[in-house]
């Protein structure tokens, strides 16, 4: 049955580059099964907010030229073409582009001209879909000095619907700052999705700790799979620490003086969660070897059971089998005259009975009988 | 018995974030759960001390004009209103406030303006109301020219009650300095609480060392407890170290050159319990590894046992199982004519003893019976 | 038969220096199993492509002279008189020599005047000739002011088939720009030959994950393979980082400011391989932990079968083997006198039943029977 | 008996501040069973020298005044009014006397005016009265431009015998140089004097990978001990080495330009004595793993020796058994017809060896009996 | 037999100081154990070359003074009073001096005015006299303006036989440069002598991966040598390599401008063979675990052998002892009466084989027969 279960997670660790070794760099190579590109703009100033899905390319340079920023975010990387023409109307590296449909990259900040790239892994949060393991996701970010293009990988949900909510609300910070403060306000939605996934790892290592103390026979294969989701987490987000980190340090213009507290504020969440993650690798460790022994400590009760039993039976049905044997007393008067005696029966009784008295006081006595009793403080 | 015990410790691993993803940054959201606030004020300079008790707005504003240096403690977080007033009162960041009501934070030092912002984690000794297992509370300082406000979570019990006497007493040094030597006998209150928790985990792996050699049976599940206090315990303590390190390479006006040394005496300290907590750690682990061994010597001292009781009695019983067959000896002459012999029955004892001495002599040789007098040195 | 398969992949962690300890430094000495030289030119500016194989030192030196780039790519090195001749014309320093011969060297980047000596370890993807295992080349390129001259071991086969197509098309960026786009393109094209080749090792993990929760026999042999393999693809690969990195820190003349995005592009690359080869190397230890654990838990499994059948059966046995006993009931009338009343046989059989299912409950109350419904969740 | 023996070493690794959490730094606590102090004066210059015990204050401030230098060794801590009054007369910080009584500083440097404070941790060789395990002592010395004043905990015996001898032996370099000089021959003492105790674990470890090799049952505990004091060692030689690296940096008048090589000579002593402990840990850590895999080796042992009896005589007694069943021939001819046979008995017999033979060569075949000759190279 | 054969290697780890604790410094104590001297020495100019063996102090300081570079090396480090005098002679600092006699000292550089002091470690290859263990000895250089002085342990057999052929040779590049670049090829001879004696490992870690695969009894032990060894190794090489990078770092005039890429290359050399060594002990590790998860499965296999015989036996030979009690038919209808059915005894043995049969089949079913066929892929 348990094997019937689908496996997931592991492709998280597949890397599949789709360019081949030799091509020029730069080459976009569409995958077929990637799912279409949805386009969804949010164009805004301090005043005004426009929503719009899948303008035309003359609608999008109009909405640029008329406000302060535009928010262009790309779902779905399955439209080579449309990424291409995205990619040359706001003369973004090709480069980068490339990065963007290879989307098993690591989280890094590079500075084309006066265009920065920031690439991001995105948890999601384990359901049934996914076999209850981890997935991420690739956030890739361009942010000029009036637009701000997002590209994700197109699996249903985000993290942003509280930054949609804020842009409408209207008169919020985030619709008077300037790109730079929307970068960070997906930055910081993006941080702040990892906590409720690792939350549920907490939870699934307290169920664990007491399955391992309640020796469940299971344990091991899930323990693996939470070791396996951490490393898939690890990897997401010991990358993103060094983007944050260098992102805090930049000179810019993008992010001005006085958003330095906030991606300040990023970096420590992303050292909290660099460090809840490593901890929750150290506890799942700790319940292995805390496995490991439960189940040597079983072995030792189970052979003390057999050993006992063993011990005490083997000598008594020696003793019967002695008498089993069909010497015939009348040929001899050295066969077995045991047999005739008044009392044979009984004196045989009570001498496995004194065999058996014996090794249980010397089983009681090394402790192996009633550990429940001597062996624990 | 043992899995009725009420497990604890695991939700200091836990780490709940009540902002949800994508808020504005700064939101302070209120926990129902956290005990409401208690505000004790101690107000004082050189000749005078005010103690005051959930004083108003103005009486604060009064103490602090009056006074050198006026100390806030806010002890629990669940009165949002008042943290936010207070907020607002003495201008205090509206993220260093989100840190604050998010009481899972790393140990960190931020700077505000002129108001300096200190995250400590404060240990508890374990008692049985936390099932002995170590827990930790998250203590916020704010250290502004003539204030410092501290936020505990509200439980039972700090580490500051003897600074509180020092203040009372009256012609102390603490009195006679500014807010930067109360900020270090703080830090110095919190960092010296260790020891205590320190000992109690050095004396329970004492304990622990005693137990595994005479081979208790939930010495294992003990250890694993031990391991993970020691894991919360270094959670909390190394970002104190980079704090404090921080601190004293502070170039704020907050701490003159004169509390230069005693700064670095508190560093000493953390580095000590740093050492400490790292030497516990890797003995637990060798407590763990000596278990494991002394696991396998008993399964073998268990399977000697069985294997030399086994192999001396199944022969013998082989033999008494021979001459119980019941072959008519009168139908033909061979048919087990031994059972006829005059000596048969004692041939055949002697025959078995000869084979028990022999196997004993053999196990004797291999080293496997008496393992106490040949094995042993 | 499992033994009889040759085994491959540990030559590759054997490094036979030829030079003899003492000798002085630059010597080149031949190894007479190499494969002969075969040496192929390509000499190209934007508007021509000479291509050309074995070409005489004056046909080089004209190729030299009239064209931008000139590649000259020697496969095998057991032609040492041509490398030597090769040394000599284009003035390569003897060190670098010595090092282009003895082929165990880490990837590094030596500058020699205005010649850029860079060595690489080129991954082979494993095939059956190499027993599934990887082995990697040794890649040596020299750069010079209008050359490039590469050094291969000769092994069929390399990573520069699209590099030399780009070449041949004509009117592509390389034909345009100078010797360190080439090198670009060469070394572009080793480091995206690592992706096929970990690919395969994330397929392999895929399926030994599922052999490990199967209880495969062999699978820690197979563990131990490819945690070998991913050992050598690591030696390959941490040393190509930091020659990379070194690379785009590089000031020299060869690489322009213009070829910095590609470095880094090259490095990020890199960067990626070594977090995957880490990462496999990881889950190979994992899934070796999970196997032993696995391992354990059959050895428990096995040893509650065993300990359940003897545990029922020795007392069972042993009472058979008390009314088996040969005692003359006519002799006494305490030898066994059961024999003769008249339920007997059927109180004994109930006696054995009561037993048996005493000893059932038991072990059924201890959780040692039906394990997939108890001890599973 | 084992258990019986006193064991020593872990109070080696707590450690108790006397001073409650939360007072004033600087605070002198005495410890009641610390040894009464017993003082020492060596005043000297390169023509004089006085040696006196317990002078008066006087009598002190004279002899610093007339010698070039004045080095006071106090011998026990028991005597905090002593050790205040030093503080006083010689201008010791308050927060290094307070360091001085707390004995378990790690090592370090600190430097108050003119006055430098260090603090290092002396060996003890293992003996019969510490249980064979290390301890360490606390030494701290105050260096000023005149006197040495070094404190130690009083238990017998130090390493400075030979400094003693050299200065009376007058005209050494010891009586011309100044406390520098003075300061670096206690150093020097100090860290030889680690090289016999780590001669002691060197034999210790030597005679355990015999016992290992040998298979001694309690090699575990013992590898245990030595772990642990070897990491009792490890934590008094790190801070070492850091304190005798910021010596030989320091720009202090303490120690001139000519003392630079000495200081460089002690610390690459400390670094070889760290470089042994690291060594010897692992070594330990080998040992361990050998212990468990002869361990697991020897279980395999047992195991198929009782295997190979349990196999071979199961089946032939079953056979006895069968034929020792009581059916009655004459009812039926199908009733065990065999016990009639003129051969029943040797066919039967015939057949028990056959079963015996072939298992015997089936398990020599599998290399399970003689494997001194068979698995052996 | 195993244990009587002598182990070695361990003495390597050893560390004898013989200077007393409290010592002054420089301190040198002769070895009686250590060889007599032998002195040889080359004196060589461009053009002249003058060996001699054992040469008066006169003859010395003329060979020094005619000639560019005299090389003095001193096998055997007996002779205590020729040390002192050459030291005196040549001005060498007693420090070094000092290390040079004290002969565990770490690979080093140390600058005293004009001379560098230069300590390395060089291997021996093993053989039979060591045991098959690797062993290392120590080398002194001290390298002045004139001279270069050698001082090794005196050992029969050095690394610099092809040095010495080279200086004879003439016209090499070695006699015309200065004693700075006898000094590489010292260097350099010694670094290479790395290279076979890890070959040698090499060699060992695939026949003990073949051993591990066949199950051989000994390879732990065998296991546990190579990685002693390799330890050795490692101490020696880690420090040499800090060694060569602060002499290639190094601004003193003894290497000129245009040694620096030699310097370089003995650098790649060192830091190859790091990386050899690293992975030599990464494989013997894996090799560890291969080879304990091995003895698990055999244990695992031997288990199930057993507990297949014994759950087949056991239930069967019950059955036979059953119908092998003795309760009289005559005495009661209920005894036994199975005992005079027709069919009796073979309906017995059909049900014992049905019995036997289901098992089997139940065995199958698990698994655990036939693991050959059915649990490989």
């Amino acid at each position: 049955m348990k094997h019937k279960r689908k496996r997931h997670g592991t492709m998280e660790m597949r890397v599949h580059r789709r360019t081949e070794p030799g091509s020029p760099p730069g080459t976009i190579v569409p995958d077929p099964h990637e799912p279409q590109s949805d386009v969804q703009v949010f164009s805004y100033c301090k005043t005004d907010l426009v929503e719009s899905r899948l303008p035309s390319f003359e609608q999008l340079a109009k909405m640029v030229a008329t406000n302060e920023v535009t928010w262009i975010n790309v779902d779905g990387l399955g439209n080579t073409r449309l990424i291409e023409a995205l990619g040359e109307h706001f003369k973004l590296h090709r480069l980068a582009l490339e990065d963007v449909v290879n989307v098993h990259q690591r989280s890094k900040v590079d500075q084309y001209a006066d265009i920065m790239f920031i690439v991001l892994r995105m948890p999601h949060v384990p359901t049934e879909a996914t076999g209850g393991r981890v997935t991420t996701e690739q956030l890739s970010i361009f942010a000029g000095p009036k637009f701000v293009i997002t590209f994700q990988e197109g699996r249903p949900g985000d993290c942003f619907d509280r930054v949609r909510l804020r842009l409408r609300e209207g008169a919020t910070k985030l619709r008077e700052a300037g790109p730079g403060y929307l970068v960070h306000a997906l930055l910081d939605g993006v941080i702040d999705n990892y906590y409720p996934v690792l939350e549920g790892y907490a939870e699934r290592l307290d169920y664990l700790e007491d399955a391992v103390l309640e020796a469940g026979s299971h344990v091991m294969d899930e323990l693996h799979e939470v070791k396996a989701d951490l490393l898939i987490l690890r990897r997401a987000i010991w990358p993103l620490r060094e983007t944050v980190a260098s992102l805090s340090r930049d000179e810019s213009t993008l992010f001005g003086e006085s958003s330095r507290p906030y991606l300040r504020d990023c970096y420590d969440h992303v050292v909290q969660i660099v460090d809840l993650v490593e901890t929750y690798r150290e506890i799942t460790a700790d319940l292995r070897d805390l496995h490991m022994s439960s189940l040597s400590n079983r072995t030792n009760d189970i052979m003390r059971v057999l050993t006992i039993i063993s011990t005490i039976f083997m000598p008594l049905t020696f003793i019967a089998g002695i008498y089993g044997m069909n010497f015939h007393t009348s040929s001899s008067r050295f066969n077995m005259p045991e047999l005739d005696w008044e009392y044979g029966y009984l004196l045989c009784l009570a001498v496995m009975f004194v065999i058996a008295a014996g090794q249980m006081y010397y089983f009681y006595y090394r402790g192996w009988i009633l550990p429940s009793f001597r062996a624990r403080k």
